[in-house]
């Protein structure tokens, strides 16, 4: 019998790829990868060449596909982009959605109207689009903010109301009898939305009681608990999606 | 031996529920039910309660799930919604996509970036969001498209250039050696961009000759060929994303 020596070198099972220093849309993601317990590395904040590294994986990986922006997931040979599309292949690896295809289907749906509403979140202090600095968009900016606290933000927190009620025979969340990644996300818009439009967000929460009740049990998760009370979770601030610019919060 | 009699009631594979009248997002699912040749209807326009019809279906369907927002697909007893959900779907059951599960996220991210591109060329003229008319958002409209032509509209289409040169050892095709529902989409932007932002496209696309060139390719499919020149093909118009305000395109 032979006796191997094996050099043993430390592999994580997943890497994340995005900006360093702030949540950002990379959040969706590390939320799934902790509520999931999974192996993996976050590059971009790992060491001070992270963001060289995301820059150089936008460029083609293993696989050589291009890819437009960040967050980024490579696990094994496969380098995926968009934050659903990430999730919808990482969800049943983790345990974080029902394995038949009409649930998945069901959730991708779900996680796509958050990214929709992630997009108008963004587009608050964005109006004028990405290519420009919110400095330079503040009349605009106002003026956008007015349309989604009146008009926007209900229409999703009630949408995602509705589809708490719909499935509250069998559970208090999104998908089926158990956590998904759908409601890890969903959490993370309130705690976005918390920080960015507290004003706003507190004339709203009466309104949506099972929105607010599914974020309080995933912020009690052991697992999130743990996570949020790390030095890996990032705060919030003037970068990314979530900002809080007094301006643009209900007076 | 019993003879069945049978009422032969017509019934279609598909169902697509979209606002009728314009093509706005449900035609990129059109787009791949004709090349796919699949059976389906076009309900939203298939009669005048074609957009009652959309509404009580964003409610619930026979699975009760609500909808945020059409295009919506039924099959049997699956009701899906978001472009890009129904088209991972869709995708292998009309042989518009490889269906190894790889190439399968490849193209949904790739489909990710179209879904983003729609949303930034529907804001030109709604920088406001979706809640106010263009007519009330025209200043911030300009000072939108001046910078989505300046910086956003090159970046996405020199993206799709880089994929299509990045696959160019397979073919002519974004995502492995045929055409997939991607393309189509690709295909759908090139259309409405040159009705939009016809200036603007006119000085862009001799930088992007592999784009265009997958655009001519799928004009001139015959499946696609005969939609085009059908009745079922919605002109452009002041209604969804791809609208022609000439204030908007560059000089």
């Amino acid at each position: 019998m032979i006796q191997r020596t094996a050099h043993c070198e430390e592999t994580m099972d997943y890497e994340l790829y995005y900006w360093p220093g702030f949540p950002g849309r990379g959040e969706f993601i590390r939320l799934a990868l902790e509520a999931g317990d999974a192996d993996y590395i976050d590059i971009g904040n790992a060491s001070p060449e992270g963001a060289e590294a995301v820059v150089a994986l936008l460029q083609g990986g293993q696989d050589g596909h291009p890819h437009f922006a960040p967050p980024l997931l490579k696990a094994g040979g496969l380098t995926l982009s968009h934050v659903a599309n990430i999730l919808f292949w990482l969800g049943p690896r983790l345990n974080l959605v029902p394995d038949d295809d009409e649930s998945r289907q069901w959730a991708n749906g779900l996680q796509l109207t958050v990214t929709d509403f992630t997009a108008e979140v963004h587009d608050l202090h964005h109006p004028l689009g990405p290519s420009l600095y919110y400095e330079e968009q503040k009349a605009e900016a106002r003026r956008r903010a007015d349309a989604f606290i009146d008009a926007r933000l209900p229409r999703f927190l009630h949408y995602f109301e509705q589809a708490l009620t719909h499935n509250a025979k069998n559970g208090d969340y999104l998908v089926g009898r158990r956590l998904s990644y759908v409601d890890l996300s969903l959490f993370h818009m309130v705690q976005g939305l918390r920080y960015a439009l507290p004003n706003a967000m507190a004339a709203s929460e009466a309104s949506v009681p099972r929105v607010i009740a599914l974020h309080d049990s995933v912020r009690e998760l052991p697992l999130i608990d743990e996570y949020l009370t790390s030095e890996r979770r990032l705060p919030f601030g003037e970068t990314g999606i979530f900002r809080h610019y007094p301006a643009l919060d209900m007076a």
